[in-house]
């Protein structure tokens, strides 16, 4: 609160000097209306250059890409080849694994301008923010995140603390480590409805605590709850990864604590029926402006003792968020913000819908293959009801003998990600729909084509 | 392997390719010679505009600083305030506490062409690198930060691993969890020498693991080695934070194993007198290019079991490290190989012993303050006998009474870090001389006012 009150003593007295620093301003950096470069004009070409290399529409070029005779060659999207993605690689399975976000690329090429950014050579050497209420978070970033969500209504800010996670992968064991208590008897039970989004699992198996152990599946639990020495931690994932359902805590009761992992709550995947209110929510940009890479997330928390918890994991884990990510974020977020959402919102929407109702088209017919059901629904964001337009698909093979759906899907060369990840049979297969059109296309053509398949391959 | 085989193929194919792709560049992109910029423009301008904000020569605007009337107003240094950082205030204590390393800023505000930076908006979404040996990874960075060891001579690279961290901090404990056991009856026990560097036990505590525990100073298990039942990992920081000593590890024996944090080991702050070979060395660009903000580490491993678990807790904990950081960390790199490190190291050595002997001359009639004794070393990277240029000043309060030596040099305006943290007596306290000029200058003023006084203030 001092520390608030400091900054806002700033603000005052900034105020109160605007006028000699307008003039400054203004005198020194506007003359004539345009900036003439100086020191950012070499690496500006330098993107440039790159960005303009051809990938013949199967790839990209980046400033960090692999050099060859002084210039990056391309990455290209699955099963395109050679140093400008122009060969196509007919043997090569294609890959709808990861949940890299490409869906979200051709917005940001079409809003270059607005989406640059330079960064001086000295820009956050230091580990601190002045004038930020938390010294490793950007408080600029911060009032941006408020604002996003007071505009899309997909959460309540007003009163909450936030912190900065690296991606939400970050935050998952910042609050599972919040939540638990160093003085147990026992670890407290970290558990997730199946099909569950599988570095629950992974992530708290890894730290190998003796406050906290992954117990599986929520539902072989809800008659546990009143067991008063067995504390829950219920990861809830709200729409879920892999299916897209919206949900609610499993487990209830006052040994049961829950993290709402609120990644995929976005009008792009989801209807936003009312904003979320619940103790601990996490939010990433990976799948909100589509910048996986960036590792850029925020937990939105009602408690202060968890709040504090959270920040001192998050600072004795890495020292806070790379700062870099940090202003990545803010100015994406900044496009974001332009026209209160509705750009980006519109695009990401009518992109998913669209490749979810090709893949429904796609496996009408098919009694080899059936997907998770999806009913359209009302959003409050967009003011109507909206069809689904889910991240993954969540694909069962029908057939007795098709026990193992992944390499079904394998011989019919699409790698997607096993259902037994997910706490969940291998009959299932989660299949990615949030990466390139190449891939997006090139799964559809392949899961048309084994779909119709009298018969099974043998394995 | 398979990998690797896949990109040399693809470096041939690249290379044979190379005629057709250097003309599609060369006559695309640089008819004329110049580069009309377009999508770049607006932010290159903005940059500029940010960076020529007039902070009174004590701090700096940053592109995501507090905006005030539509403009950021400055970050300023200790003891400075207002919105252009030309208020001294005087009763304020200086911040010699964090080791933000703004030392090195003059040198990157000089090199602001080589430095900047441009970002597209669609820079790097997905998680992936093509062409990279480990796809969270940049190639380009690894095959820059294996140039730059072989250039300075500080750590042997040939046949060693490389993996990145968010900061050399993600790695410590990275480290822990790959050297410690799963199975284990016992927990490893973790140790430093004292004064050791606090995060190694601060971080080892959060986890709360049963796979290992911090147990304090390395030198009280000197003769416990050779138990069978005792496993040990030793952090091995040379040169040391707090005192700037070259150090070895401590425990020997099948049972020890050690972290070796060279995060100093830079001819900025020491004689660098071989390549040190040892089984995990952990680096940082931190006090490499004094970047600390931008969370940007790596480790260097010998042997390929330890290599794959730390890579999996990377992945687990936070999906690698920023994709943003690591191209901002390759663009510094790239400014650091320029002229194979001489123009940064010689600015960095040469600001850094210079701090050294004024504080020397500050204290040298002081019977109250004495500080760690270093002495000239030969470096192999100058080829000549260096002066000694530590980061920290390990300043040790010699009057009996002067037992909380943090509350002598607070009573003087002066905030260091407790002698305490770093398992040594409260007697000592570490200031740190590696953050801007202004607070270096503050801090020596403070300290040649107190340093004479004849009788210690009651606390």
């Amino acid at each position: 609160m001092a520390k608030k009150a400091h900054v806002s003593a700033y603000v005052v007295a900034s105020l109160a000097c605007s006028t000699v620093l307008n003039l400054f301003f203004i005198v020194n950096l506007y003359v004539g209306g345009d900036w003439k470069l100086s020191w950012s004009k070499k690496a500006a070409a330098e993107a440039e250059a790159v960005a303009a290399i051809s990938c013949s529409g199967h790839g990209r070029a980046y400033l960090d890409g692999m050099v060859v005779n002084g210039k990056p060659i391309c990455d290209c999207n699955s099963c395109y080849g050679g140093p400008d993605c122009s060969v196509f690689l007919p043997a090569c399975a294609v890959n709808v694994d990861g949940g890299d976000p490409y869906f979200l690329e051709p917005f940001w090429m079409q809003h270059a301008t607005s989406s640059a950014l330079v960064v001086a050579g000295w820009h956050r050497m230091g580990y601190s923010y002045a004038h930020s209420d938390q010294w490793s978070m950007s408080g600029e970033l911060e009032r941006h995140i408020r604002s996003l969500h007071s505009v899309v209504g997909n959460a309540v800010t007003a009163g909450r603390y936030i912190v900065f996670g690296a991606g939400s992968t970050q935050l998952l064991n910042a609050a599972v480590n919040a939540l638990s208590s160093d003085n147990s008897s026992t670890p407290a039970r970290v558990v997730a409805l199946s099909p569950y989004y599988p570095v629950y699992k992974s992530q708290t198996d890894l730290f190998q605590s003796t406050n906290y152990k992954f117990e599986g599946d929520a539902s072989l639990w809800e008659n546990s709850t009143d067991n008063g020495t067995m504390n829950f931690i219920e990861f809830v994932t709200s729409p879920n990864n892999p299916d897209g359902q919206l949900r609610e805590a499993v487990l209830q009761g006052p040994n049961a604590k829950a993290i709402h992992d609120l990644a995929y709550y976005w009008p792009h995947f989801s209807p936003i029926p009312a904003p979320a209110d619940e103790d601990i929510m996490l939010f990433t940009i990976s799948k909100l402006t589509g910048h996986a890479g960036a590792r850029f997330g925020w937990a939105i928390i009602k408690d202060e003792a968890v709040y504090q918890r959270m920040t001192t994991y998050l600072m004795s884990n890495t020292f806070g968020v790379s700062r870099d990510s940090q202003l990545r974020a803010l100015k994406l977020l900044k496009v974001v913000l332009q026209g209160r959402g509705r750009e980006i919102f519109e695009f990401g929407y009518e992109s998913m819908r669209d490749r979810w109702e090709n893949l429904i088209n796609t496996l009408l017919s098919s009694k080899r293959f059936s997907l998770q059901k999806l009913a359209p629904q009302f959003c409050s964001f967009f003011q109507k009801v909206r069809a689904p337009s889910p991240a993954y698909a969540w694909v069962k093979c029908e057939r007795e003998e098709d026990r193992d759906c992944y390499s079904v899907l394998e011989a019919g060369s699409i790698t997607g990600r096993e259902g037994g990840l997910f706490g969940a049979e291998d009959r299932y297969v989660r299949l990615s729909l949030i990466r390139s059109q190449d891939d997006f296309d090139l799964m559809l053509h392949r899961l048309s084509k084994i779909s119709g398949e009298e018969e099974a391959k043998p394995l």
